[in-house]
């Protein structure tokens, strides 16, 4: 029960101390979320309002089954890009259809999760290496950018890969809209001035750094003010500027998802990749946090969180969530405690969500957009490319194609196709293992490899160190290396395997294994094995093959080439 | 140039010893091939004489391409059921189309062989794990008997599953023609007393195991003019004995394959499973072989010759061929010392399709029926299910797997989900890797296991050995590991990751060993490094991490233990 319910461990040693602390944070991040949700909600292709819905019942759910205390879950970028790809070969924008495509995206996106914390698979989400999420983040950020563009020139324009949209946008930028380019523009270049130079600018004014950080947090409501007064007080909606408008004030409603079994299989692929990415990036920001404290996250439990907070998400006008890094970043830097601070937050946005939204009528999307672009390319970061060159070619190749496959077919071919050729890469690798023919280093009882080091060897053996496990992938090709070695040379009369780096043998390597030895056998050769692990000397004993070994198992190399040197031939 | 014909190299020292010994291996592979090769090209759904056909200029070509000096190429069970599987959704069996299907089939099979041979891409092949073949063979083997039923009992059966066939019979059971249900069992009958007790039988008469051996290959020879001769003297044709009537009297013809590019990609997946089982099935064998003289397979140039064959097979009337066990075996026995035995199998087969293609109508579909059951069950192995619970059960998971969908689905779905349920077991098995935090065994260096041995531990330092590689799909298992060891025990100061069993890190764990190290520093714990392999340390070297890393690395486990048990606290 405890197990599936954190909010009974951290409830009970609840106290007013972390309630002050809660509040505060919850206050800090409210005001930040206010924007936020409004933008990714458009970035989504849904009514702004969907944004303050996704980020109420959500975070409560959150709240109660998650395991991280500063996590902040809502609407974010990438998840959000995903979820307008994902639809967008379902329904138009602004329809209904569109809206509870969204739902069930949501929905099945948060049973995913469910199941996969249920039955512990969190695993699976390992198989996105980081190279890999970085050039797929770095390549969503630029989309996303690309993509807000036609709100920051009024324009129409559509696409789900960097190409599509270039080119839809230089198809219709003789149409922009210059008073909302003026907006949109001097919004972003004002964005991007408080985040670069305002900071350190009020520090040097001799600010504390607590409230010159509130100061720049708060650098996108002031633009968010300021410019739905100007187009009020102007009149610029009559100029084409367009804007949020009419926005229900209401608490989230209750909604139901769509249960069409032809829309569910259509989103099944989508909502797979949306929970997996979600589910990584809440995950680091969690564990990077919670480090910080010296706490505990439970992945799977966190699966379980993430997805009753999808599900409450779907029943309640949203869309697809997770937990956002920057704003989870804030929520710990402002002090928040437990996850009690995320329900404050809850009831924060329930407030804006009931009064403020009569206000931001006239609230340009070329704004939000700006908010959008300024937050999402600070997530654009190339040196991905640079650091995984140093380091290794495969990396570098997965990390290449993720980020070349997202921008030309878009999100979701691209990370399927970063993760399959990882997948792929690293199979490659391990299919033809290091195999290193070794001699005794004199004066020691050391053996390193004959090429590298002056050794001395027996012409009469051939010492083979294997430097990764044997299973089916690597199995045919250690038995063509010893073939190869001991073919052309009449002179070798023993072989010794040692098997120092083997962690683990397959049934197939065994039977290899065994091919080896009669193929030796027939040539007048004696296997030996030498330095087997304990677990895989468990299994080799329960087999056929130690008895039918021409050789001797020993226990370190050492010993293996005394003993064979002491042998007589063939 | 000698690298790609190894012809040239066996050619040169050729003289008259091998060439009698080649002589005599080709007259007993002629006359146990005529039998085999007409039964596989029924089982192919195709015409008799393409079974001649696929016999001779692909050996010829195989003898200028292949590196193996035994190996006997041709149409083989396995593969002619794939065939006939492959290309019963393309053609109706015995219409021009599925002959130019099948020339097809070859056609892209040989290319496909041939680009792996050149592009050195072999070990694709390895990713078929023994216990998934051994499955294979045996669930193909169930099928091939039971598709030949029909020609036993003289019906009409169609499928290409178990299942199917089994319902196919079932339901045509009452037109069993009694006279072609003699015929065919009686076939059957002797051919397996022939296999299981006239060997014996023999030896126990005092003849010679050569004549007994060469007597018993004779057995399907035998009941092919036997059957073939009651059908003509009885005039069995008239009570519904099906034959295998008129065979053209020529030299294989010249053919082209269709191009159709709808036909080339509906192929394309049979095709390459095809590639990949025949090409396994050969180079086992032609290693075996190879072994018992000392000499060697170069698999990459055994691609080329084999992908040389199904080209030969498509341009002259055949169909996909690969190197067959039986007739190998055969062939080495029975002497042969360079591939120029398969020449002059290849000179003897022509002969007999230009001069013995009229005495085979009457030859009954019923005897081919009764060979090919005899055959293939001989392949129908189980026992490695036993064996492979008994040594692991994710081999097992693949075995099971393999046969069952094998025989429910047919041979591509079998195959391909016991190719992708091994690589899925493997790489989830290497996703979560064996962790044993280890201590010192008194009076030695050694560190094992603390839940296996009586270890000396510090309270202040943890010391965790990985065994596994780290790679993406473990590093952040790793993570997790160190933070639910550390993050509860307030008293720890030190963490040591013993790296002895660590063949690779690339830079998704190379990642996750930063975030341990920043992790565990915001902890106040320090982490250090053991036993770090040559190769991995040299990659480190080039990194930031070592710089950053809160500890130290140290060349034993031993002198870590030593030397942080001497640090001070934090």
């Amino acid at each position: 029960m405890i197990r599936y319910l954190p909010i009974l461990t951290w409830g009970r040693t609840y106290d007013r101390s972390a309630l002050s602390n809660d509040l505060m944070a919850a206050l800090i991040v409210t005001i930040m979320l206010i924007p936020q949700s409004l933008a990714y909600a458009l970035l989504a292709g849904l009514p702004a309002e969907a944004g303050l819905y996704a980020s109420i019942v959500p975070i409560l759910l959150y709240t109660v089954f998650g395991t991280s205390r500063a996590l902040a879950v809502g609407p974010v970028a990438v998840v959000s890009l995903m979820t307008a790809a994902a639809l967008s070969t379902i329904a138009e924008q602004g329809t209904m259809g569109y809206a509870v495509a969204a739902l069930s995206l949501a929905g099945l996106s948060g049973v995913m999760l469910l199941a996969m914390g249920l039955f512990r698979l969190g695993f699976i989400a390992n198989f996105l290496s980081h190279p890999v999420i970085a050039g797929f983040i770095t390549a969503s950020g630029i989309i996303i950018a690309a993509s807000q563009l036609k709100h920051i020139f009024g324009i129409e324009a559509e696409g789900h890969s960097l190409v599509e949209l270039v080119i839809s946008l230089a198809h219709h930028a003789t149409q922009t809209n210059w008073v909302t380019a003026i907006i949109g523009i001097g919004a972003t270049g004002f964005l991007f001035w408080v985040r670069r130079n305002m900071k350190p600018m009020l520090e040097h004014l001799g600010l504390g750094s607590g409230l010159t950080s509130v100061l720049v947090k708060a650098g996108p409501v002031a633009v968010v003010i300021v410019t739905t007064l100007a187009v009020w007080g102007l009149g610029l909606e009559d100029q084409g500027v367009k804007v949020v408008g009419a926005v229900p004030q209401s608490l989230p409603p209750f909604t139901l998802p769509s249960f069409s079994p032809d829309l569910l299989t259509q989103l099944l692929l989508p909502a797979f990749l949306i929970s997996i990415i979600g589910f990584v990036e809440s995950i680091s920001v969690a564990q990077t946090l919670a480090a910080k404290k010296r706490q505990r996250i439970d992945p799977d439990q966190e699966l379980i969180g993430l997805g009753a907070a999808n599900i409450g998400a779907a029943l309640t006008g949203g869309f697809p969530v997770t937990g956002g890094f920057s704003r989870s970043v804030v929520n710990f830097d402002a002090g928040a405690e437990t996850p009690a601070a995320g329900a404050f937050t809850a009831v924060g946005l329930a407030f804006a969500a009931v009064t403020l939204t009569p206000l931001i009528y006239f609230l340009p999307k070329a704004t939000l957009a700006a908010t959008i672009i300024v937050a999402v390319l600070s997530l654009v970061d190339f040196s991905i490319l640079r650091r995984s060159w140093a380091y290794s070619k495969a990396d570098f190749a997965a990390v290449l194609t993720t980020i070349i496959a997202t921008l030309v077919f878009g999100v979701e071919a691209g990370v399927s196709a970063g993760v399959v050729l990882s997948i792929v890469l690293h199979l490659y690798a391990s299919s033809k293992p290091h195999i290193a023919e070794v001699g005794q280093v004199p004066g020691t009882e050391h053996f390193r490899n004959i090429l590298r080091h002056d050794v001395i060897t027996d012409p009469r053996v051939v010492t083979l160190r294997v430097d990764e496990s044997l299973y089916f992938a690597n199995a045919r090709y250690l038995e063509d290396k010893v073939q190869e070695r001991v073919a052309g040379d009449p002179t070798v009369r023993h072989v010794i395997l040692q098997c120092s780096a083997i962690n683990e043998i397959d049934l197939s390597a065994l039977e290899s294994l065994e091919a080896i030895n009669e193929r030796l056998g027939e040539m007048g050769v004696t296997l030996h094995l030498s330095e087997v692990k304990g677990p895989v000397m468990d299994r080799l004993m329960a087999q056929h093959f130690l008895t039918a070994m021409t050789g001797q198992v020993f226990l370190s190399q050492f010993q293996a080439a005394k003993a064979v040197a002491a042998l007589p031939d063939g």
